[in-house]
């Protein structure tokens, strides 16, 4: 008997329009009828009317507790998180990545199911189990709660800044590099690739790359996209690690947080270094180039200021952010290709400065 | 707690080249070394060699048994079936629909791991836990086992008989109108729709049907399409129900079973009736007229004799076959529509006779 | 992630009188409505009336068939098994452990919940996921489905023949030794014990033993004797094998069956096993001693005519019977202490002929 | 597919001799080789040696960290409890109650395994999911982590401090009251009683209550009384809930924490709260009263000073500690019946002052 490795799948998952205005419904769909929410800063004053009279409109539901609240500092979340009352069966997170990363760890701490209601999504965060928390003064990915419901209103992600865009971006293409590194680790003996999770996950990133579209706010390419993160945080979730979705390209970026004052957007890191990698592992390398290019990645990170020691210094001290890991650039040989490359690409010379 | 409803996905998902050669290898790495084998009709004669020196290479897996057998009349299988020798840790399927049905039915009997090794991929049926039998003189789907491993070898499935991938082809589509179907349902407050296998089910059929291929013998195309039609077992396993990969057209292919004295292949029938529900729920039928027509799949059907007037009893009848459900065509109205449309469309007017 | 182990555990176990007048009330506390009925040889006669209605007070519960079968030949089981109406959603056998076992594999083969309702509890067959068939003419143990539904009526076990209270009996103290063979298995690192299933089976044993009780056929001791058969066959469910539940002495009951061709009550003979392994292992044998006496046991045995030669004879294969456990009779040195106590021992040469 | 109510029993569960000197092995047994140690307060001088020699002679386990340290208080666990070396894969509570509970909880953050080494079984924490932290100033019950191993050394519990022993035989005995709240509550249709964990609760105090024993202090005695303690803890695992442990009797000792500067032990409080429900309840307590007079543990809390105006007051908050369940208190009529039998009972009188 092994009861003790299980995953959890959300059992609610709305990507579409008008989703806010809905929530309620979705609430009560899943049973739920004493609810405490955490609106993200700002973000009451925008949605908090759809969602309070979609709630309302249900008729049965009791809000315990309404929060506007985001610091994401441990002894801040400790401090208030133990004051969901206790007769409460559900959290809700609405807002930005913080928010959702705060009130997924409440949850978790309070052992109560939890709705991610993403208002921008800059990566695969809003739909995988882990929060990323500042404890005793440090950024730190914690284990928190796999969400219960995923609901994103496609209106809202489209107004979202466009920075969120390009980092979401970034993130999802990701998975290619990431999904290849595992596959490398599993070549090299020191991983076993979770069959389902790769597949699920390859099939997420291909349906929006081989996606017709014109630009990236229109509304078919969103909700592809939006679902396309979803499927990749639940994909780690059926791994049982972050491997499907992170693999030396988040290690560059992990590094670049280490290396920079002031870090970029983790998508925007990362989009840029899946292009580096992808020439690195020689693995669909046009089609990673095709789709930054098109989407408008590329164009859009040019006015990003990061520099080409910095990023040469964190390809360096990659290998080191996950020592048990064994992606490419743990190899010295990619590891001093990566280097070269970043060098000599055009498409790089062109962004980095 | 609720231990009573459980999943299983394939902990083995190995589908690309020169697979049935490394047969061996999954079968180690996946724990196992004691092993009955299932050879289809004509099958150990084309892959018994391959088959087996990769097993004898690994060097410490014993062959308990080797049947060449492929009735799928539940008697034989009664009679047949327990004669697995106990210390027997892995049951495997290979060759056609059939014997891997009856292999599987076998593992399910001796609650035995079971390998599934489709060398043709006509339906989804190689990653479901349904097996298709003949019982007291009826062809009846009958819960089995799914698969703990699935293994496709594409070199294999390239060669198979044209009638094989077409059909595969129209079992593939059918998704489309399936999922739009189970999305009805729930509307109708008939179902309720399992997110996650929803949503691996659409991503599935969608990164086929947005592939740039010229011609279905590519093997890039093979390979996403026997991903795909893996995941769609999946998905039904999750699901706990058929949902996911059956709706109303494969209610007019279950009514064309009963009224044919010979039926034609399962996803052929499926295929066409998934065109015409296409037009009648007014979902992505651009979309599904596209795919069957670039892949060949309404020029090779025209050689194939299915009548107006049988496809019409069909959908008179469809609604019966699961009068649990609430499909399109458990709706007057709809159920209408497909008649009239079925003798007035311009395409099905040139396939059937 | 490993989804392919897993246990079921009853949702409803309800031991205690007037638990067949209930019927109805737990069928619809579990949420079922549409129920098929396996009545065992004689047993509508006797309780057809309470159990129908029973069912017939509760106003929403349809039964989809009735059966009176018991025929336990795979033959019969599958030529009628299959014709369970699609739409029911409980199969309940109800009567001895025939029809228990038969009804429990026709669950099994349609894939639905089951209740399992014995008349009299010579076996904790009852409650265990197994059935014992008749396939190619042979006795076959097989793999079937776990109850979700246990209900035992006192009143009904009450009136049960004595001999099938004295073969339950013999069947509970059995644990004993078989909890002592798996650890001094687990010791020659032949297995590991599964220390929850262990625990509970230890728990539900001593319960009975501690129990101070004048009479078998007291209420409380009925209560608690069938409680801790309940158990037992959870133990191996939890455990995933029978080992919690079977060990040398069931080898012996195994082989008994092989050499007589009338065996006696499963439960008759393992008891007698018991108490001589129990003096093999030097494992609680005042205990075991104690209760075949106090519960009368051993003055009921006197009246089975069983042959020294045969149990000799019995012990001497008893290893060969599972060759890949490692019981104390596995080991050469207690298998010939077994023949000697078997020929010295008082208590058994009271009761063997 | 409902993935989200699960349960997780502990793999390991060792409950004997020598037990401490043989850590060591149940690690490696269980597969860990990276563990990180908390030892309660002088405890590491106590049983530090045994402990680190029996896991150094291994020879393949690396302690990854090793603390001292028992503050309870959630800013000292949330200060520390993130210090853990990612490469930990074992988590080790080696203490009383308070260290178990804060390594525990830091197991939970950290989402690794956990196993429970108690020195002293006051309660049935050590074996439950549950730790009781400090959290701004209040002692609150929150969700931690289920062990993962289970390891209580007999020869260590032996010479705990009287105190924790009554205190961990109230807890044991409480089991009766609650097990026939819970009861109640499902027949007044407040709650669903889970049958496995009430009979596995049931089973595991008879197994004890049934016990022939002179004195606590025997080693039978305690190795029943830790296992039938053990089984609680699991049997709340089981539920869902503290149902199957926690009833009226240990909502009147949480009244009294809050009711008194300086509460007793918690097993204390709920053992004289027991023998009151089970007079209320009229329910087994012959049984109980029998059971609470052999053990000396109505002797033993004739010492602790406690105040009949406070036991009444405890009783009559009672009810709004858990305003979601119904036990037999939340009933006007018994609770007054609690109140009448408080100051007319005899033996509580010359407990009481």
């Amino acid at each position: 008997m092994n009861l003790t490795n299980r995953i959890s799948i959300p059992a609610i998952m709305e990507v579409g329009f008008d989703k806010l205005a809905n929530l309620g419904f979705y609430i009560n769909k899943a049973g739920f009828d004493k609810i405490a929410i955490f609106f993200g800063s700002g973000i009451k004053e925008l949605f908090g009317d759809t969602v309070l009279s979609s709630i309302k409109n249900i008729g049965n539901i009791e809000i315990t507790k309404l929060y506007e609240f985001e610091s994401n500092d441990i002894s801040d979340i400790v401090e208030n998180g133990f004051s969901i009352p206790p007769k409460t069966d559900l959290i809700i997170g609405i807002g930005g990545g913080r928010v959702v990363d705060v009130a997924k760890y409440i949850s978790f701490l309070n052992d109560k199911p939890f709705f991610s209601v993403p208002t921008s999504t800059s990566n695969d965060g809003f739909s995988s189990s882990g929060s990323s928390l500042v404890i005793n003064g440090k950024r730190t990915s914690v284990h928190a709660k796999m969400p219960y419901g995923i609901v994103v209103d496609i209106g809202v992600i489209k107004k979202s800044p466009v920075k969120f865009f390009y980092s979401g971006i970034g993130d999802l293409i990701s998975k290619i590099t990431a999904l290849n590194d595992w596959k490398y680790e599993e070549e090299n003996n020191k991983a076993i690739v979770n069959d389902f999770a790769a597949m699920i996950s390859k099939k997420s990133i291909d349906s929006v790359l081989r996606l017709d579209f014109q630009s990236i706010y229109e509304d078919y390419f969103i909700k592809e996209f939006v679902d396309s993160l979803t499927l990749s945080g639940i994909a780690m979730e059926i791994a049982g690690s972050s491997a499907p979705a992170s693999g030396s390209e988040h290690l560059i970026s992990h590094a670049l947080d280490k290396i920079l004052s002031i870090p970029q957007l983790h998508g925007i890191q990362v989009g840029i270094a899946t292009y580096l990698m992808s020439r690195v592992q020689e693995y669909r390398k046009e089609r990673v180039e095709y789709f930054l290019k098109t989407t408008g990645f590329f164009n859009y990170v040019k006015n990003i200021e990061i520099k080409f020691d910095d990023f040469e210094k964190a390809i360096d001290i990659a290998p080191t952010i996950k020592p048990n890991r064994y992606t490419y650039l743990h190899n010295k040989k990619y590891n001093d290709m990566a280097k070269t490359i970043l060098r000599s690409d055009k498409i790089l010379k062109d962004i980095l400065i």
